[in-house]
């Protein structure tokens, strides 16, 4: 396996397996690998024949008071994980190669970026866009792979794949969780064990909610609020959002007559933690 | 001569023309081609095995009460047009095939789309960033081809291609003008036959700022100053603006202490009209 730092290098490391005839998948993460990257890289694997993972913490998709500097960095352990899974090329850029001085270019994706964790992260889908759309250029791969644990970014770069015709697959796979639920993600690090264990109420909210649904309940407004108190039943956690919304537009319902996507972020003491299911109606 | 209107379609007959080794050239046009783009199309051929037109008028480029419904529009003779001077393939696609329904992906760059230009026209810049991302990746050109006419477009394309890592030449040729020494412009159609006689004059006050300089004249005010009597001297004309600056960064400067760019914007009538040229100091 080996680790490229220079965007250049890889680009021209790439082009020349492309013009073999190599299909390339690509994994874009922040590192801090678990299992939900795993099963990505997995996936990427069984459908190309190299998978790139991108390891890069993107300064422009956190908010100036957000956790840009503890978010938790370990690239020797993650090498050795990718590579494990399944990862030939680990792409780690510094930020003076993905952000040079005098940086200005910024790619939005309307609408999408400004629902759900758009509200309380105005700038975080910008930064998102932006990042994604510099590495699908210095990589091009034939397909990326995201986590449905961000549904929200995963949908928002899809359109941006669309709308700016990068011409390739974006595929999204399943969350994976732990045994209690709570969906993997690279914050849960920042969790102490009390808090991991009241945390798992987030998915048995999301659980609960789809029972209701499946059993008739049409009304999402009654919905939200029984998630809301069985989430605040639990010490130290406070709600961002829930949304019960349209999975392809994300404009929140009123009334359920069709699939939709529960959506929420909480905070977790001073972790904020997001995690939805899709229901079909 | 090939005619494409299908993105699809286009990007698959370059790949395979990529895929032989054949080096793309791209000339972006909003049609109503004239001397200034057949000189981008010539140079393209000399540079390039292939070199493809786009001509699409790109509504997100306008500002709602500016001229997208009357911009002249006459597909049948750029193609003629365009063939001689050299291009092999016209990429000519629809609206809806651009901006589909629920489009919503834009491409700003900072700082560069506000000043001069965008300062009268605040949206125009991120309509051109985008349209031009999206040609970038419908047609990959191995280098695309701009003039300086559209100077500050120009340098925004550039800094949006080395920003978002989309890996091709940009090369931004010469000014081609009347022997007035109007600048060849699309626009200029619009002009009556007087007013095309006064607009002579936006070239004049270049030529006199440019004199100026050579002569020693540092205080970028009263050379601006003298500009403004000569171009305020000739009937129906009104200054947008005329601004002397960093030829990087589009920064105004108050003294000239280094190579300028000296560009303006005027209304000759009801049609605006822009112009520049780079003094050496």
């Amino acid at each position: 396996m080996r680790v490229v730092k220079s965007p250049r290098e890889i680009s021209r490391i790439l082009d020349r397996l492309k013009r073999g005839g190599r299909k390339i998948g690509l994994v874009p993460t922040m590192g801090c690998l678990h299992e939900g990257h795993f099963s990505l890289i997995r996936r990427a694997k069984k459908e190309n024949d190299k998978v790139v993972v991108s390891i890069f913490v993107n300064p422009k998709q956190f908010a100036p008071k957000e956790d840009y500097k503890k978010y938790p960095r370990d690239l020797r352990r993650d090498a050795v994980l990718a590579r494990r899974a399944g990862c030939d090329i680990i792409f780690c850029p510094g930020q003076a190669d993905m952000y040079p001085d005098g940086y200005a270019a910024y790619v939005a994706v309307r609408n999408l970026s400004s629902r759900m964790c758009g509200i309380s992260r105005p700038t975080h889908f910008e930064g998102v866009s932006t990042v994604c759309a510099k590495l699908f250029n210095i990589i091009r791969p034939d397909t990326a792979y995201f986590g449905q644990k961000d549904f929200q970014q995963a949908l928002i770069i899809k359109r941006m794949v669309e709308d700016l015709n990068m011409g390739f697959k974006v595929k999204v796979l399943p969350i994976i969780r732990q045994k209690s639920g709570l969906a993997m993600s690279s914050r849960n690090k920042y969790l102490k064990p009390h808090e991991k264990k009241n945390a798992a109420v987030i998915f048995q909210s999301l659980m609960k909610a789809k029972g209701l649904i499946k059993a008739g309940a049409r009304d999402a407004s009654k919905i939200k609020a029984v998630m809301r108190r069985m989430i605040l039943g639990r010490p130290g956690i406070r709600i961002d959002y829930i949304a019960i919304a349209d999975p392809c537009t994300l404009v929140e319902k009123k009334r359920i007559d069709s699939n939709v996507l529960i959506a929420l972020a909480v905070w977790v003491g001073r972790t904020r933690l997001i995690d939805n299911i899709l229901v079909d109606v």
